[in-house]
């Protein structure tokens, strides 16, 4: 397997290192629109990486699907990993496509809300745009492997998992996801891409009921308090736009799908700002600069100003939690799980220099392209990570040293 | 009298408005960065104008001292008067010296924490730059009057009029400022400049006491109700870092001067979150642009991001108060005043077509300018409006139709 991994940020970085350590690979190409970023993940790995020549690094603008596709083929890569934020999914889901390649993604292409109810009713959703070119992926027999992180990814494999083992019918699949981490010396580092953070949370949320199909609430709508395991204990969640909603009803049996985001009342309070300053938005203004009057994204500068939360990994302290809780019934008794993945930010910056987040986003395409590498995972068109065997993927991840756990309720 | 306005946005519009009015001047040229702007304004009031071409417009730009030294010659001007925000004060008031004119502002010359202890002690006070000319300004016998808008301006010649007339001897001299605007539409629109806003309401405050000098304070500190006349009512105040405490001890006696901003818990809370997240900030950051990679001030962007203040009028309702709040003692009797000047911003809409903040901003150096020129105030150096007799400036308040008020405590 030939790989060009697009986006050596937090997330694409953590996976040059995660890979590092596997076999399954015979190159992996690490592009950046900034290539001394590649370079510097490259450059990292190379001493621990197992023959020292399976790293190179290039420079790509991700949003140039021709320049995209011409690093594929300069390559001879046969998959495409995209580690970028989801502005570029459309463009790099198309060079992989031209390009002949599979192509493997952590979120989808971006929904718009509905032009005039869009606290009720779905506009354009996320990943729409992708499902749309299914059958181009399945024509050309070519896999599209889409939301396949943590949240989407390990999540979705979660929800598979309890259908195909543990229960019998399925009232409620919630995805649930929390931390206790704390960053020193700021007074607000959010630990993940503020961009998409903004993204999903000010988006208005979608939930599935399989009566009444896909809609949407306002955001922050349906608050509840959700036990975390480890010790990291209750956070309040509220409902947040997020791929697993869209993505577990095509593949799975379930009455109600929702997810929901531990994210906190500061922070809630500090998004709502945003939103009333209109410093969310992506659509430009214009803004004096040294280069003269440009135009400019406010949600760009967000992030500018913001320290990089990849680099805040010493400063962090405390674990984070991705989940799916579900419940339902199995041979003909009410039951009620909790399917975890816990990182302990001290553990992953020990034993990967990676802050937690970002580690445990970046961990799993990296087994989710050992499995289709080994020929565990295989398929063609445009496909969720609960499209396939949930056991060969959780049995991995316990073999990466990183274990899940399961809770009932 | 020949005058240089530069900056035609809210304040220098309604500045054209109010001085069209008046006989005082022979000529106002109209000048800003944007020469659409000021060519709107000069066009709005030709029709009202007494002879119809008094006013003329250019385009400058007011950090180029050389630009502004040659426009002020050009036209054979005698004063210039600098209604941009603070950043712009510095050139100006070079560029009035070096052309021999005289030089009015509303804003002065910007401060700089202390370096070490910013909430105890000043750093480079508001105004140090333009006091430390001071004697430039003398020997040419040119006049600087500095902070001569409403507050600084109006709110000093209160002061000067509380020491002359009121009090024998004054404890406290406090500039209170307070409104109960709103504006139909938005979650959050702010009536005056959100640059200077975030500027004045993010520095350390700054106090005075006469045994003690200057010294600083945190931010938000000090919150009193203070009840605001003509119907407005009770609002939280807190200390701001404002021109007046830096002008009034200079030539009124009080043991203590202080200033504070009714900015309410939903402005202060916004205003926090802008802190915490950088983006009160103007040190640039490199941001992506139309125009490649520039650098980018974050205060800028908040303020693009925003409704300009000055379009807001006919959205706003209700009422603003600047005043003057001073306690001491008149013939041996302890005595406690405000004296203050309302403007409600349905009569400035319909008088003047301007929203009540810039409006009642505007008046004050136009009816300085005419004080100047009919002899009733003179001087050289940089001096406050409490240099000058404060009777000839409330009477000429009067006779322009906006009232003044005193209410004993």
């Amino acid at each position: 397997m030939r790989i060009l991994l697009v986006g050596a940020g937090g997330v694409g970085t953590a996976i040059t290192r995660i890979a590092a350590r596997r076999d399954f690979f015979a190159q992996m190409v690490v592009s950046d629109y900034d290539l001394g970023r590649a370079e510097a993940a490259v450059a990292a790995i190379t001493a621990s990486d197992r023959d020292g020549s399976r790293f190179s690094a290039a420079r790509v603008d991700a949003s140039d699907q021709a320049a995209v596709t011409a690093l594929l083929r300069e390559h001879d890569c046969d998959v495409l990993l995209n580690a970028t934020d989801p502005r570029f999914v459309l463009p790099l889901f198309g060079a992989a496509l031209e390009a002949g390649a599979s192509y493997l993604d952590m979120a989808m292409s971006l929904s718009y809300p509905h032009p005039e109810r869009p606290h009720e009713l779905c506009g354009v959703k996320l990943g729409d745009d992708q499902f749309a070119r299914a059958e181009e992926y399945q024509k050309a027999g070519l896999l599209a492997l889409v939301g396949m992180g943590v949240e989407p990814g390990l999540s979705d494999v979660f929800a598979r998992h309890a259908a195909d083992e543990l229960f019998d019918e399925i009232e409620e699949v919630g995805i649930r996801d929390g931390a206790n981490l704390t960053v020193e010396g700021y007074d607000f580092a959010p630990s993940f891409s503020i961009w998409t953070t903004i993204e999903e949370c000010l988006n208005p949320p979608v939930v599935y009921e399989k009566d009444r199909g896909w809609f949407t609430t306002a955001p922050f709508s349906e608050p509840e308090v959700f036990d975390f395991p480890e010790g990291i204990g209750p956070v309040e969640c509220v409902n947040v736009e997020h791929e697993e909603v869209l993505l577990v009803p095509r593949w799975v049996d379930a009455e109600r799908v929702t997810f929901k985001y531990g994210l906190g009342d500061d922070f809630i309070a500090k998004l709502k700002t945003l939103h009333e300053l209109g410093l969310d938005r992506t659509a430009p203004l214009t803004v004096k600069t040294d280069l003269g009057p440009a135009q400019v994204s406010p949600r760009d500068v967000v992030a500018a100003a913001l320290p990089d939360p990849a680099t805040l990994g010493d400063k962090m302290h405390g674990k984070t939690c991705a989940g799916t809780w579900v419940k339902g019934t199995k041979d003909g008794k009410p039951r009620e799980v909790y399917l975890y993945h816990v990182v302990d930010n001290q553990w992953s910056m020990r034993e990967y220099g990676s802050q937690a987040v970002v580690w445990q986003t970046a961990i799993n395409p990296v087994i989710a392209l050992e499995l289709v590498a080994t020929g565990a995972w295989t398929g063609a068109g445009v496909l969720g990570p609960e499209a396939f065997p949930a056991r060969p993927f959780l049995d991995l991840l316990n073999a990466y040293d990183s274990p899940w756990g399961l809770r009932e309720q």
